[in-house]
């Protein structure tokens, strides 16, 4: 039996795996070792496409038939890579040791977990909080261990991370007897990638994890903010589910909490995504998926808002830099203003040229500045810095890599998975 | 003819009238001057009682029967004014010039407007976006012009004053095509007492308005901040409703948008406050009148959570002073760091000194210092200096009055009024 680690990452349209093997215990290498990743996308807009790359060896936009489910195109790419004879570590199923899940919402878990008969029902119930949310990593979830019969699987939250932000801050002012009985709180997410941007700041800067202070914003398809107070979190944007906070491609983020009943008067009614199983109102589906960058501007894609001079294009430009100060600000007062570092994290964070310089400009008075130069060019190391040279405090980009870090944190607590 | 005016501020459970009469044309004051006060108040909890004011003449608590709504409390207290013999000035009703009625959301109306059978179908319409706010004015409003024919009534809007926020900071990133049809986007309010701030903080920093940058707390049952730049509304923690932004008495304050959708299966069922007129769900109810200080600590008297050491006002102060925090970071951002001061406003910003003391304390790395001895003790003017001596940024307190600010526009707007 090999020891292969799949990382697997699956949104509303796509699936993704990371594959890795642990280092050589003779190495000084911690980091497990990526071998190959592979990407189904389109699972919403049909046909679906393969994207896969090992080494030197890249498909690109492959059309897939047949694959229209997470579960299915989790099942075509254990299939793809156990017959990829460039992969001689994975030439069977039985060869994966681990499988790592990216769930959304893991409620009060603060870590990860094996996932179990009990630990499944568990999740499944959880889930009934952002139903959206954790429905693609369920579907595979449900059916790994069939599939994988020898593997342990574990489930990452993304929730897990802000497990330490203190109770007056996750604590919503309602009915506390109903906010007890239903779990209604400040739960936060993108947690696996703070994790991550954590460790990645903390080894640039040369400090101890514990002693870190960042502002650090993780901007993609979907957007969120976090206050990391001595290497944990203290406060972040998302809130009960990922809606709160920033908006998104699809996503509205924070509005008046009354708005959607004067936007529909179906907004407690049933979506049409709802089933036995999954109860999701209109609200929730039009705030998730039918707002955001994609309603004011018919597209989904930053990059092309931010490079383009439409009228709608830059209300959106500026409604998200707008909605980004919003949390800067207070997250440096909730610092006190010792922040190690502004880090913008994410598709947009990373591309985002345009946003970065807008964001930083506006927000000088604190005493942050780049250098433009710097800001341009395309970040090659996992941390970029592009402060000004001598800034008082700096700002940094930081690729985050998910997959990575649940493939990480299994080779962390492989002694705790294997009491289980 | 005499030339009073009127100044009516309407509650959910309470009705309060400030008399004035001009100042006389030869004197140099150019302020109103009041005559008398008269609040009914306990409207939903009865006996209700009356509290008046006129010199040295003080009622207090004296209980009412048959008095359990805006309207029949207004017409009670028309009648005492008028029967009351040490009040020559209005001696009947023709004396009144001017009513004026604090409207909570008016919409895209810019300024104070003349109520007539126009302005007051319009006001009705707008009211669908708040109904539970605008119902107590708008039963006065509705009796006024058959109570008092002879006067011109003027409806001020708390709405009025945010007509400045730019549209990139009031645009819900949301369907516009809706957005627009329902009129969805940041209005805010507490604009008349943020307009009497900004005329009272000017004075008192001899500063024109139009260079005034503050950031501005207004605490009360209900509590909102406001970002003023320029003499004008930048930005305030409010929303389409009241609702949004920081919590109050029995009010949640910005939570998830989908919480309530967790939080009962009827959050878009009608209310039972909900009428033909009114279209009210549960979950505004719940979220408006249900939550809040009173739903985390049994009480809506922050004074009284303030000086708790229980846990759960602990709990709730902490909170406060938390989503304080989250508004003015940004908003001294938005003022690029040139603020003139930081200012305190309403019951509990005026009474609230631990609070103070709390919020000033945590912002103090963006250089706000206050001296505790200042702090401690009541402010007698208008506005009260209590920062540091020395320090960079002001903390002021302002006495704000709402009714003072609608009889003054009404001296300033009379020619627009006479007009109609």
């Amino acid at each position: 039996m090999s020891n292969i680690i799949l990382s697997i990452n699956a949104g509303s349209s796509s699936v993704k795996i990371s594959v890795y093997k642990s280092p050589p215990s003779s190495s000084s290498q911690i980091d497990p070792i990526q071998l190959a990743e592979a990407e189904v996308s389109g699972l919403t807009a049909p046909p679906a496409k393969l994207k896969y790359t090992r080494g030197e060896t890249r498909i690109k936009d492959r059309e897939l038939s047949d694959i229209d489910s997470q579960e299915s195109a989790f099942r075509f790419i254990l299939d793809h890579l156990t017959q990829d004879s460039g992969l001689p570590e994975l030439a069977q199923k039985e060869d994966i040791q681990y499988t790592c899940h990216r769930v959304v919402h893991g409620g009060d878990y603060p870590r990860s977990q094996v996932i179990d008969k009990d630990t499944y029902h568990h999740i499944e119930e959880l889930s009934d909080l952002a139903p959206l949310h954790n429905a693609p990593a369920l579907s595979i979830v449900k059916s790994v261990s069939e599939l994988l019969p020898h593997a342990i699987n574990v489930a990452y939250f993304d929730s897990a991370f802000h497990t330490s932000i203190p109770e007056h801050i996750q604590t919503y002012p309602i009915d506390q007897s109903v906010a007890k009985r239903n779990k209604l709180k400040k739960y936060g997410f993108h947690g696996i990638s703070y994790d991550f941007i954590v460790h990645a700041v903390a080894q640039h800067l040369n400090k101890p994890k514990e002693e870190l202070n960042i502002v650090a914003l993780h901007l993609g398809s979907g957007a969120s903010a976090c206050c990391i107070r001595s290497g944990r979190s203290f406060d972040t944007s998302m809130g009960l589910t990922p809606l709160a906070g920033l908006p998104g491609a699809t996503r509205s983020g924070s509005i008046d909490p009354s708005l959607m009943f004067h936007f529909t008067h179906s907004a407690g009614k049933p979506s049409r995504a709802s089933s036995a199983n999954l109860h999701i109102t209109q609200a929730e589906e039009i705030l998730n998926k039918k707002s955001g960058w994609k309603s004011l501007t018919g597209t989904t894609d930053f990059g092309a808002i931010s490079a383009s001079e439409r009228e709608e294009d830059r209300l959106a430009f500026d409604i998200f830099v707008d909605r980004i100060l919003n949390y800067v600000g207070p997250y440096f007062v909730k610092l006190d203003g010792n922040v190690d570092a502004l880090v913008f994290a994410g598709g947009i964070g990373e591309k985002g040229t345009r946003l970065r310089e807008e964001v930083v400009k506006s927000v000088r008075c604190l005493g942050f500045e780049i250098d433009l130069d710097k800001n341009k060019q395309s970040p090659e190391q996992v941390v970029t810095d592009i402060s000004k040279t001598g800034n008082r405090f700096r700002t940094l980009i930081c690729q985050t890599d998910e997959q990575l870090q649940m493939a990480r944190g299994v080779l962390e607590d492989q002694d705790r998975f294997s009491h289980k």
